[in-house]
């Protein structure tokens, strides 16, 4: 039996890129546009089916020559029918879009599915990224918030509706007054992620914390994860501690994780861990710590190795489950 | 095929009990001790040793007529190595205790696996109990100290270790200054389980919360789920307090699974339920006012209704796994 091709699909709000894997994970031919900014959601899986059918050119003559396409977008997304939930990440937003009937439209013959960028990442980390090898492993990203995917034996854990995996939006600090875009306050995501820097931020300056080096007030809104690194470079105190705080969350969730699912493999990506090795030391010496002699076998804790291409090539690996 | 009987054993700090079920968990006979009390481990086998072959008497004339043995207790267990790391249940504790082996040692043809008393319960809510004709549910323990078991798939999420499932250890107040019995400081048990129900109280009256029908700080160590639920019959404002914030923690501890399992189901147990619908009623509000509009189909939040023989069921449900 000739093997056939994957297709991977990883939709953002400024990038669409669309490539062929083979089983083994290897990138064959990748396509990148940006033409789908700011378009209605038919419009964009109308630019999304013109970028497959140049992806496909000299690779793919029938549906029977690949497996399928899958695809990945930040968003709450109902697996089982193909469904975006709810998806903010485009100027026109996405409610309720059944992205992969519309986009079965254009390719009728094709096994297409669909899942969030946290699960389909986890996907590609245990395939074939640093989650690679582990029976049961979590990939947890920290960016503008917190998510992750829980991969057993090779397959997500969707749960009921498909949501699991929400490790950014459990509560890790009950009495604090820092609220979610959930509505809810104590949120892992609420204290540590990039979306919420601004006015962690403003809550040290309001306590009184000044530094000639960072901010004022006013300018906190630009605050990312990128500028906090530069004033902890010039020596900004304010972001140093945020970062440290930051940093204690998620070691607390990648704890609670331990507790909860005893996983051989913690992966963690997403941007914020382009703070550098000071931030992930940190997190991995608070799991340390709390963790104590409660740690019978040793949680590998990762750094993610896919990099760039980790929600394509995770995309691709749903045909695999 | 004639069917094979299953046999389980409950190993409590107080009463040990062993019984014939058939698979669909019907109880066909079962037999009780307390001999075992005060008893050194290798000693208190051979009372477990005796009680069975009291119980398999009429029943059980080789091993080829029951699948098997399932014993469960209340500590840390290594499932695969049928160890007990540690089990503090017994006057004589339980340290690394090759308990699956010494018990074989009287059973040499029969299957024997062993398992905590959460999970064990878990599987038997699952085939028996509440959680039913769910494909994912979690039970929950909230007895003297919390616990949950996980089901997938009819069989249990035991991870790396076999801990999967500490439910209570994982931390819900990050800033809290309560200390679990596992070092760290704002667990879940630490602010919901019947062992820091004196603490809790101490707390409130040096926060200077008074009660003329309540208890003096001198009194508190006795305090327990059923003196707690006396005194709030008698209207003692400060226990009724304890019950709605060690409520508002066990809630959320179930909004945090249903964000990372989304499971279908989960099942609460324990002495501490026995508080009744007002406790009950008051995590389920919690619970409820946390998922807000992002349960996207209902996760069935129920009590067990397994009762006093959960655990023996349970363990005799490892042997169906």
């Amino acid at each position: 039996m000739s093997e056939k091709l994957l297709c991977g699909v990883d939709l953002g709000g400024t990038k669409l890129s669309a490539a062929l894997f083979d089983t083994n994970g290897t990138l064959l031919k990748k396509e990148i546009t940006y033409d789908h900014v700011g378009l209605h959601p038919d419009q964009m899986v109308k630019v999304m089916a013109e970028l497959l059918n140049t992806l496909f050119q000299g690779y793919v003559i029938t549906s029977a020559d690949i497996e399928g396409i899958g695809v990945g977008l930040a968003g709450h997304i109902l697996y089982k029918e193909g469904l975006v939930i709810t998806s903010s990440n485009f100027t026109h937003s996405m409610q309720n879009y059944q992205l992969v009937e519309k986009l079965g439209s254009h390719f009728p013959d094709t096994h297409i599915l669909l899942d969030n960028d946290a699960n389909v990442q986890a996907l590609g980390e245990s395939l074939y990224g640093a989650g690679k090898g582990y029976t049961t492993m979590v990939f947890m990203t920290v960016s503008t918030g917190v998510g992750s995917g829980i991969v057993i034996n090779g397959k997500l854990l969707r749960g009921r509706s498909g949501t699991a995996g929400e490790i950014g939006h459990c509560i890790v600090d009950f009495d604090s007054d820092m609220q979610c875009t959930c509505g809810n306050f104590g949120c892992a995501m609420a204290l540590s992620s990039g979306l919420f820097l601004p006015e962690l931020y403003r809550r040290k300056l309001r306590n009184g914390m000044s530094s000639p080096c960072g901010l004022e007030e006013s300018q906190t809104d630009e605050l990312d994860g990128r500028l906090l690194e530069t004033l902890i470079l010039k020596g900004d105190p304010i972001a140093k501690e945020i970062m440290c705080d930051s940093a204690d969350i998620i070691g607390t969730s990648v704890y609670n994780i331990f507790q909860l699912l005893n996983p051989e493999c913690i992966v963690l990506g997403g941007g914020m861990m382009k703070l550098g090795s000071e931030y992930f030391d940190r997190i991995k010496k608070k799991f340390t710590f709390l963790a104590k002699d409660m740690m019978r076998e040793e949680l590998h804790l990762k750094l993610t190795d896919l990099g760039a291409d980790a929600g394509l090539v995770g995309s691709a690996a749903l045909l695999l489950e």
